[in-house]
């Protein structure tokens, strides 16, 4: 047996999310499903280094699985991407260590979420960047995201439909970028709860408007209660941007 | 009655074409809806610069139609965004004189194609880009291109299914552009024949690969044959991208 971790990307649009469920297009049913098919019939598991939603995109998920096939690296790239629907890539494959693992080994994640705030709609970024064509005060938003770096309990922004106990999570670094008619969102932490880089855009766009004080992001964190913090941002801006193990 | 003339933008890759048909998706077809609505049931008919083919977007298609209707501009502006659907956006509405016409007084249009050179598929850009993971000589294309510049007899470069019968045209510029792992083709001429941009990047492509000479482009327009030029490009690389008056 042999361990394969791949850097994958993924264009989230027409799927119902990355984790397989009985009716819906997934990232993972469809890259099971040419395992499948490159193992003439025995079923083959992949573990992700996490889970996204629908709509959410990836420049740089993380794979592994197992295999009993002796193939060199480069083919199995090669014979994943010509397998695999044209919205799913691989980039890379490498063969690792036995105990590697996806999702249990993860040191730190990036995401990154894009804002469009041009006037005018752009088509060819429908699904591909939030469109949020009001004013935006930067330094606000960058002096709230201030209160959310470093270790914290983030139970104010994490979607109520958790199961998870644990909710302290620490973000490294929140950068606030402006890029001609684009802002990007980077974020990099040990750990992301279910919808918390949608929810602290959501919140920190209502800093932006003026709507909230940047210092109101202090006291919704204190507060522990999701009903404080600003609406999930739309999932089509969101990218799973890069996993450190 | 007001003329209107409005440059618009979509992403083709849901369409049937921009012309309307009885069966599919079109661009004519859902701006015309809107427009009724908007009308309160009146039929309007609209006319473009020229019809785009399925999968071929637009960054700057014109059209006019007439309107009974008295609304500022901005106001249009905002009503027909508002109704159209999420791939085709307006950017701009101006009042004309009721002798303007969007195709009669086109005086040159610029189209781009758009090739992806990096080995690995882009998944982002599977419907905006030719992803063309192969060696290529710009200088070649380049020399070759030379021989198009001008005005000639495009037969060979015209899809045999046109009924057209003036195949002279005038190609003003033809650049040539790398991009990190992107190449442009720009072409801005005062007409251009069905399939003509995508037969000619087709060719100029055989060129770059070394399977046909620069000079050949010059044989292959003398001899008036579409079947001596190369493959039709495919039509998600390409783009209308400017109409001038």
């Amino acid at each position: 047996m042999k361990r394969l971790k791949c850097t994958i990307e993924y264009d989230g649009t027409n799927f119902s999310g990355f984790q397989i469920q009985p009716n819906g297009r997934t990232i993972q049913g469809d890259f099971e499903k040419v395992l499948k098919t490159i193992h003439k019939g025995m079923d083959i598991r992949i573990y992700s280094s996490g889970r996204t939603d629908a709509g959410v995109h990836a420049r740089g998920q993380v794979i592994h699985f197992d295999s009993p096939l002796v193939i060199p690296t480069e083919r199995w790239e090669r014979a994943l991407n010509a397998l695999l629907p044209n919205d799913i890539a691989v980039k890379t494959v490498e063969e690792v260590d036995p105990d590697f693992h996806a999702r249990f080994q993860v040191r730190k994640k990036e995401y990154r979420y894009f804002l469009l705030t041009q006037k005018t709609r752009d088509v060819f970024s429908r699904n591909y960047s939030y469109h949020f064509p009001y004013p935006l005060d930067l330094e606000r938003m960058r002096a709230g995201a201030g209160y959310l770096t470093g270790t914290h309990d983030f139970t104010s922004f994490c979607s109520a439909k958790t199961e998870i106990e644990d909710k302290i999570r620490t973000i490294e670094e929140i950068d606030i970028i402006e890029d001609g008619q684009k802002i990007v969102f980077r974020f990099i932490g040990n750990g992301f709860l279910y919808n918390m880089v949608r929810i602290i855009v959501g919140t920190l766009l209502q800093v932006g408007q003026g709507k909230l004080e940047p210092i109101d992001i202090k006291f919704i964190l204190e507060k522990k209660d999701r009903t404080l913090a600003g609406e999930t941002a739309p999932p089509h801006g969101l990218y799973l941007w890069q996993v450190w193990y």
